[in-house]
């Protein structure tokens, strides 16, 4: 087989941009198959009665005053003195009837706009990493030239749909005015949607603002059109903050999609039972969920779960668990009984791209495809429970990521693939690497892996043992050298340099350092 | 959290031995959920009914002439002069309609005997390499002190049900006699069942009187009860050989179950597309499983899939592949809509113990859950495409399968469980560490894994970056000092020395050197 020519690259080559890797065009691909159910309709039932229960006898805390007086306005039980909220289950069950099942989230470039909440899974970079690492330099901390490469490999692969959030914290650029250079970045250096942070009304206003230039729309008309979402972690247990409150006011009136994920790590903020910590995680997403829908019902939302258990040793946080993909399966389950789109995650606890790393994420995916996830947060370079975003874990993720849109691929069955006649015409004891049937397909009928070495082991061995790593840190710099910064309307630039240099003049954002 | 006492060993300890690990005791879980169809009932069906047809017309040689006796007696259509065998379709769908849909696969301690066909996944040993590994010692050709540390290592560890054949080939016995040394070691390094090889009939019936020995059972008895298993590869495309066909023959006349796996790699030995693969697996696997009922209607059998892919640039095979979990599904219908038990593997193609190690085996395992497989072959130790068997892989794949039996717990939603009352007692804000509910469960919570290195990343690094693979490395040295040789009565042992030391002074099996 050593004369079969490379395969071509007109096949699979990315629409948009001249590469040396081999990419299937931009968009997430149909689930192949059904979800898979974990607990029957009964236990599930039971969970979603539970998280009634709490909500309405436990209630939950809500430090933001506004958004006391609307759930109050909305018929909530609200104890001021407290800041509990108690909530009947009727206002609930009829708050959460009004999100979407499923809505367009809007690129700047359209071809990069994605759906969020039908069959298929919407992929997002690594988001938030406190550290950046690749074998070259090693681990250090955030900054705005590692934020702004993360932004060019999300951009440069076309199985990466949207960015969660900054990559990687970018701890150079002061707090003042970070948002405003990192959402100038996500309108320049890539054409993708991407989520913003809540931290407080003015971040989120001048990211909304920028977001509205960049797609260049009218208030009127990005009112009416999810461009930009944002991800609201609750202080598990029972907890909603004032920056979270103001994040779901301020994104939900502006028509703007929430995604809603408690942080419930079962045996440390959440209860040590699965039952319960989804149980927990039910109850805060459900609270928040109702309340972007009493700021403008209809909103864009999404179902987020995040439970995983902590090791009962140490307390570290555990990731790609037996337990990980257990509460991936049920929070897919209680989504689809609330017609929610649902989010959920590729993570692992590992500290380096080894054995551990991969099956962490593999078992992450696992779940993240069986139960029916929509919105992939973290789906390329997250190491270390999160701690750091990894230049050499991107690119395993991108293998992996591009390995279940292959899964997804339908098997055709037609009497062409079933391939009697080519059966026939090799008979007993031949083989096919020359018949016509296989000369016709064999350059696309496969995945082409980026780090997978078949080599034979003495081959390997020659060449210096490489281990996946090695070939995961010479593919992203490769591949960062071939990107290229999409296609900007001057107008359009001119008009986010313009309001980027006011907000900076004007000082960004107080803060007290 | 770190005064939190280690897991108590009280609550996972094995049955039977004592050790440090911490292991669930033996025995196959209940899947926990349904598995996952990848096509729908009629592509299943234009597969089936294609495989018919190639068997119909086409043909398939068998090299065997008895084996052709027995066709033709039973309906087949044979031309001598090409050994090519044709079936009508109805004999096939007759004879495959008498394969029982499960059975009981005794082992020597009843405690480890394994049901086939159930809801369950029996996970068997790497088997057949020719070479081993271990990180302190290199690769080296299999030799008998290697075999029989996998036999003691498959022994010790509760997760691993059978014995898929010789886990390394120990060349370093001479063939003539080696069946001899090895089935002696599976029965007494071993209590748990196991795979011998079909290579002729003198070697299978030496290995049946042992087994029938080491169970201590007549020959009748033996005959009426599953005691060990042999695994059938077929010469894919379309052929069926000698020593092969001998096997299904003396295996299914002793009512021990053959396991049909035609060695179907999609673009070298079949055909390019998933679909004409999986066609020409279903036609070999369904011709040879026909035979084994025309022999002993009613002898256990079990469908093999094994159809993966190669590398189109090299001939390579791959593993581990979006190809391969296709056809791991597709065989799954295939096998339940046969009603017959469906055997899958724990496969990958990498060179050592990496992520793409951990890659390819949690894609293949991902495959072998929600393919439904009742036998996973090589479901610990396999690397290099089956090429060597590995000390440090074994621990990993001992990781990844308990993972599997942990997720396939069922999830309680009882009210304890689903713990309002804890959640009303931590109220917001708090954590759980303290509480009474976590107090009372936390040991057994969650499943404490093997290798993962759950540490932050300053504390990992200063105890020298250990990876996956170094873990692994310690952990297989102290499971295998940990090892106890099972009880074997005296009467038996004696029984089993004599047959040996009679058939090594008969000169075991001619050979030709």
């Amino acid at each position: 087989m050593s004369s079969v020519p490379r395969r071509r690259r007109s096949r699979r080559q990315p629409l948009e941009a001249a590469t040396d890797a081999i990419q299937d065009a931009f968009g997430p691909r149909t689930r192949a198959h059904a979800t898979v159910p974990l607990l029957d309709e009964e236990s599930i039932e039971k969970i979603h009665q539970a998280a009634l229960q709490l909500l309405a006898n436990t209630g939950i805390r809500v430090l933001h005053d506004q958004a006391r007086s609307i759930m109050a306005e909305h018929g909530a039980a609200v104890d001021e003195s407290t800041q509990i909220v108690r909530f009947d289950p009727a206002l609930i069950e009829s708050c959460i009837k009004t999100i979407p099942s499923e809505f367009t989230l809007h690129a700047r470039n359209d071809a990069h706009s994605v759906v969020l909440g039908n069959g298929t899974m919407v992929n997002a970079v690594v988001a938030s990493a406190p550290n950046c690492s690749d074998t070259d330099r090693g681990r250090r901390a955030g900054n705005h030239e590692d934020f702004k490469n993360f932004l060019r490999l999300g951009q440069y692969h076309n199985i990466m749909h949207v960015f969660g959030a900054y990559p990687v914290e970018p701890v150079d650029i002061h707090a003042s005015v970070r948002h405003l250079d990192c959402v100038y970045d996500f309108l320049t250096l890539s054409d993708k949607a991407y989520s913003i942070y809540a931290l407080g009304e003015t971040r989120v206003m001048d990211a909304l603002e920028m977001t509205r230039i960049g797609h260049g729309l009218s208030w009127d008309e990005f009112k009416s059109r999810a461009c930009v979402f944002t991800v609201i972690n609750t202080n598990s247990p029972l907890q909603l903050d004032i920056p979270m409150m103001q994040g779901v006011y301020d994104m939900a009136r502006h028509g703007q999609p929430v995604v809603v994920t408690p942080f419930t790590l079962a045996g440390a903020m959440a209860p040590v039972t699965i039952a319960g910590a989804i149980t927990l995680q039910n109850a805060e997403a459900l609270a928040a969920l109702a309340f972007s829908q009493m700021v403008n019902p209809g909103a864009p939302a999404v179902y987020g779960g995040f439970t995983s258990n902590v090791d009962m040793k140490s307390g570290s946080p555990a990731f790609g668990t037996p337990e990980y993909i257990k509460a991936q399966l049920i929070s897919g389950q209680l989504a689809r009984r609330y017609g929610i789109p649902f989010r959920t995650s590729n993570v692992c606890a590992a500290n380096t791209v080894d054995a551990q790393a991969a099956y962490e994420s593999t078992i992450a995916l696992w779940g993240a495809v069986n139960s029916g996830g929509h919105l992939l947060m973290h789906g390329a370079g997250w190491l270390e429970g999160g701690l750091c975003a990894s230049y050499e874990k991107f690119i395993l993720d991108v293998d992996l990521l591009q390995m279940i849109a292959e899964m997804n691929k339908p098997v055709s069955v037609s009497d062409e693939d079933l391939a009697l006649e080519a059966i026939a015409e090799v008979g007993p004891g031949g083989h096919y690497f020359g018949v016509e049937h296989t000369q016709q397909r064999y350059r696309s009928a496969f995945y082409a892996p980026v780090l997978s070495d078949w080599r034979n082991f003495e081959s390997w061995q020659e060449a210096g043992s490489p281990t996946a790593i090695d070939k995961a840190n010479s593919e992203w710099k490769k591949r960062l050298e071939q990107y290229q910064e999409p296609p900007l309307d001057d107008a359009v630039r001119a008009e986010l340099d313009d309001f980027v240099a006011r907000r900076k003049s004007e000082g960004g954002v107080a803060t007290d350092f």
